[in-house]
């Protein structure tokens, strides 16, 4: 199958998935669910589903542990972005060419929101499965938690809060990066391996390197598309890291210097895959979009 | 062993428990950790930590799998009220008589700070048990997201931010409760179960009901000690729920009423207790104090 109708059955697939798993939830609270709805099912590029579903089919995964999988590393992403956009963070009002959840609903609203979308997450993960062994699924249920928190996302939105107005090394910024959306698009690519058979456990590694080369190019990328992509075409508030006084990419190495590094991370990438005897055309295919994408 | 002997020794354990689980989380982001640090461990009746070491150990529960529980169920605790004390919420300055996680940080830390205790919660049940059954685990895993998300406290604390201003019956005030605080409280006994022998699952409901009760007078004595006790005995800003415009237990049915309604829950939750075949004494004291206590 082509990439593109891939990429749009699969974006279809994850919306259906995270609209059951609302709509199986049963709240008194019909505020929350809807704020909660806002924030999971109004557009999103499902990069991090795409990984896990992609990876997950290659490895010989289940079905229906996929449909876990992605939806809660979303529903992480999706808390995530809700918190970020916060007053007290990056004080965004649009997202995804919407409202943030805050400007749709109230800040408090949206933090509830936020809080009651990462527990979905680990609620998800740890429904019974028939086709999954549970030590491995408690090892899926580690990897969210692992790549999310203190040791993972959290700590690159610290760091990357810390950084603001200060001027960060190539290293240090790597590092922010790494940790505040590179873990994150590791783990999905992880949960797919986990969710996998016994064979496909041995590329645990490789696939591991392969999104972690990738979730840092996809940042570069990023970098470099908030100078140069207008706000219209972004959905979301462009040159807002120049205006936060943020190190970027693009301000350390100039603009031709990002993209030297964009296509090195990019190689690297595929080598990663390339250790790998499945067939990864599809996933090269996806890097290859994600990476010149202009938006 | 006397309660208040047993009540000393189980908070010490947990507060080494939770410092250590703390210390063993590496983290980049020192600012984080010293935030999730505040909220973790600056005193805190450590009510939940208690019934999960009670309620486990007379159900034959190892006690890594008691530590990991109930620091999980600590974690929930402490994210809810860093969150909760935020401007956007209770906008509360003083906590456990020290200043709120936003205030002796800022926002956005405090934010962050609440998003990873929770999801270190969730680590903290995935990690790897010998003695623990994985299903068991996994069962462990779903109590504690059930109650913590939309269809637990989340819904619960969304359903108190919607109230503000309006007039509950005792029936939606009930339900605001038992969402709020009741299903962490019912939560923190219902791990202590799962993380026992076979044998002691079969008085499951028993011990969630004595949970669900104490929960609700817990809440109940909570309301009473709003308008009592002054700011200082308290530790936090007491005539808050009144200044909020909340609809609480003694607003509806009067001190009065507000103290034989807590006589009748306390009277419900030792019934369940006595259904129970387990020395429940200490329990029984436990409960005696807490509804009984000035601050």
């Amino acid at each position: 199958m082509k990439l593109t109708a891939m990429l749009e059955q699969q974006r279809e697939r994850i919306n259906l998935v995270l609209g059951q798993q609302l709509d199986a939830q049963a709240s008194a609270a019909g505020e929350l669910k809807a704020a909660m709805r806002h924030a999971l099912l109004l557009g999103g590029k499902r990069v991090r589903p795409f990984l896990t579903y992609s990876v997950g089919t290659l490895c010989s995964a289940p079905a229906a542990a996929l449909d876990s999988a992605a939806a809660a590393v979303e529903c992480i992403h999706a808390y995530s972005l809700v918190h970020d956009d916060l007053p007290a963070m990056d004080n965004d009002d649009l997202r995804r060419g919407q409202p943030t959840c805050h400007r749709a609903f109230d800040e408090a609203t949206a933090i509830l929101a936020g809080d009651a979308l990462q527990t979905l997450a680990f609620d998800l993960l740890s429904q019974p499965h028939n086709e999954l062994d549970s030590q491995r699924q408690l090892a899926m249920l580690r990897t969210l938690a692992s790549a999310s928190g203190m040791q993972g996302m959290c700590a690159g939105q610290s760091l990357d809060l810390e950084a603001t107005d200060a001027q960060l090394s190539e290293a240090d910024l790597e590092q922010v990066h790494r940790l505040k959306t590179g873990a994150l698009i590791t783990a999905a690519v992880q949960l797919g391996v986990l969710a996998g058979n016994d064979e496909a456990q041995q590329y645990y590694a490789d696939f591991s390197q392969f999104a972690t080369w990738l979730g840092l190019a996809f940042q570069v990328k990023d970098d470099i598309l908030d100078v140069t992509s207008s706000t219209e075409t972004l959905g979301k508030t462009n040159g807002k890291d120049e205006a936060a006084n943020k190190s970027t990419y693009v301000q350390l190495l100039g603009l031709d210097g990002a993209q030297v590094k964009l296509s090195q991370l990019h190689q690297k990438a595929l080598q990663a895959l390339h250790r790998i005897p499945y067939n990864t055309q599809l996933l090269e295919e996806f890097a290859e979009q994600l990476l010149n994408r202009d938006h």
